[in-house]
């Protein structure tokens, strides 16, 4: 897995800054945008898009969604250089809802440094963040590997819907985080999770089939699988913040307890709420729902989690999950040598041990 | 032009309301956006995307991009009830811009109401807003008028080439907007007009000449006749907030003067900081550049701008761009009695006496 990483990763970067460079003159802007009217303030928008961008892009993540993306190409048996600009797509999608997330939130920071907002200003990183959501979709009308009408109508088709659903996610989840009182279903919960961060997941692996030419029933399934690993991988982060709770926990450039400093409604919080008693869920409840915590309060919530087997839960669920992933996996027509990669990747999402 | 609005008007809320109800549930949620893979949280999605939408649509607006498309695709001869869906496209974006402006301006008012973001709070708002700018092009993949595949890929790749110089021009005014000092060339500042209200304006015409069916110039020209609508459209209502400065100015739903409070750089500002004396524009840069500002530093901008010639010469430029938008009109084979009525929509974007 480590290998397939540190193969790609440079490589997709240098691909984003092929599509959006750290200097951006008015030749790029005609060139990628359409010419201007008038004339294009490149050093404005160099300022308000490129900087941004880049600022948050250096910090790191994993690029993961464009490396499964190549990985998936190259199990259909095409050639992954080939599809490097629609690898891009998922990425800088990604770091766009980053961007307005951290905004909607109002977090203090992101991969160990300030958020973008507080960087660049909110309506700085606000634009930029939007504006990534809609750059990866004009990439599409240049498009790249000359792509039949049919693919790209069906390219544009898949990313409007799976766009939608992530929205959709995000209003559940935002509308979760306003009110105090638990009351939230397991069902509930992994729609959220499928739509808001599954859906993404989904652009990955249906783009992939799309661009290379899969039938609709491959690239639904590739979508579930892709769908269903990024359910397991979020309930796995989610885990994660408690597990390290106790410890420095910098390995994923988040604060440990922060979920429950942030009022996060987990699977395990929703379990422990289904499962305490109706003081402790109250507790919970009142913990999750102040604005500071003392750290005797999140070691609180954390011993509650525990004690209601809410991890253990919460681990099985993941484990499950990345286990039916695997299922679709398997019932793919993929190189084998790549399907095991992928196989691979979907055990990371649990132990992290990449 | 009056009689035109008030009957298209409640026609196309009526339009807007089927596709998105004032009351969401699973049934509609699983229809307009696919079914839930769990289970949907229709009352949490009722008070994260229709009501904070609503709330805003209810205040108000002409819908004038709604029925400027139903004019322009009546006079190419076709059904406007046929195509009414396609009609809330640019109007559901066009509010979607409004919320999520308002929280880069961090505005305190919209439409005579707080911004929605003091009512939603500014995740839910965020978020309705974002939801916006998909939501539109969902319709789309539903394919309403059942349209040939070619016309519906052109149509997706209009909006993505438009929507993504949307947020080069948002980039360019903030970028401005967060600096004291006032070197915009006049092709600039029409550049970032062109595309932060210009390309709505060319999504109304363009989609209405895709979708019925016109060959790629009609395209061009309409799109053009509707960009130079929306810049003189804009530099008309710049120098209304202007004009009304010394009255209580209510009829825009905005305050008067305001633009001067929020530090806009409009057309008439960079024509003066090109023609004051470098003292005249060092105090406007000092008052648009303050947080704050007492009456009389607003009169003094006026005063500036009156002295100037700067509101003469915006009303001149809007002028012209409105007689280059009717040129626009006369190339275009349209039905005489709607070409006549779009000509008279021209007019109003100077005058304002609909």
């Amino acid at each position: 897995m480590r290998e397939v990483f540190e193969e790609w990763r440079p490589v997709v970067d240098r691909e984003i800054e092929r599509l959006l460079p750290r200097t951006i003159d008015e030749a790029y802007l005609s060139e990628f945008f359409g010419s201007a009217r008038y004339e294009y303030d490149s050093n404005g928008l160099q300022r308000a898009l490129s900087d941004p961008v880049w600022n948050l892009l250096d910090r790191g993540g994993k690029r993961w969604r464009a490396i499964v993306f190549l990985l998936l190409v190259e199990g259909f048996g095409e050639d992954p250089d080939e599809y490097l600009q629609y690898a891009c797509i998922p990425e800088i999608l990604h770091n766009g809802t980053i961007i307005v997330d951290d905004v909607e939130d109002e977090a203090d920071m992101r991969r160990g440094d300030p958020a973008l907002h507080h960087i660049s200003g909110k309506d700085v990183a606000l634009n930029a963040g939007n504006a990534m959501y809609f750059f990866p979709l004009k990439i599409l009308t240049h498009n790249p590997a000359d792509l039949s009408a049919e693919r790209r109508l069906s390219a544009y088709e898949m990313l409007m819907h799976e766009l939608n659903r992530t929205h959709l996610g995000q209003g559940m989840d935002i509308y979760w985080h306003n009110k105090q009182t638990i009351d939230i279903t397991e069902a509930e919960y992994l729609e959220m999770c499928a739509c808001k961060t599954g859906c993404l997941g989904r652009i990955v692996a249906r783009l992939a089939a799309i661009v290379t030419g899969q039938d609709d029933a491959t690239e639904q399934t590739v979508g579930e699988f892709a769908e269903l690993m990024s359910v397991a991988f979020q309930i796995g982060d989610d885990i994660l913040d408690i597990e390290t709770s106790d410890e420095d926990g910098g390995a994923f450039g988040k604060a440990a307890g922060n979920d429950i400093r942030e009022g996060k409604k987990t699977l395990m919080v929703i379990h422990a709420a289904n499962n305490a008693s109706p003081q402790e869920v109250a507790r919970m409840e009142n913990i999750l729902w102040a604005d500071e915590n003392t750290t005797e309060e999140i070691e609180t919530v954390v011993e509650l989690l525990y004690e209601t087997g809410s991890v253990d839960y919460a681990r099985e669920k993941a484990q499950q999950l990345s286990n039916d992933a695997r299922a679709c996996l398997q019932q793919l027509d993929l190189d084998p040598n790549v399907a095991d990669q992928l196989a691979a990747f979907t055990r990371f999402v649990i132990d992290r041990d990449v």
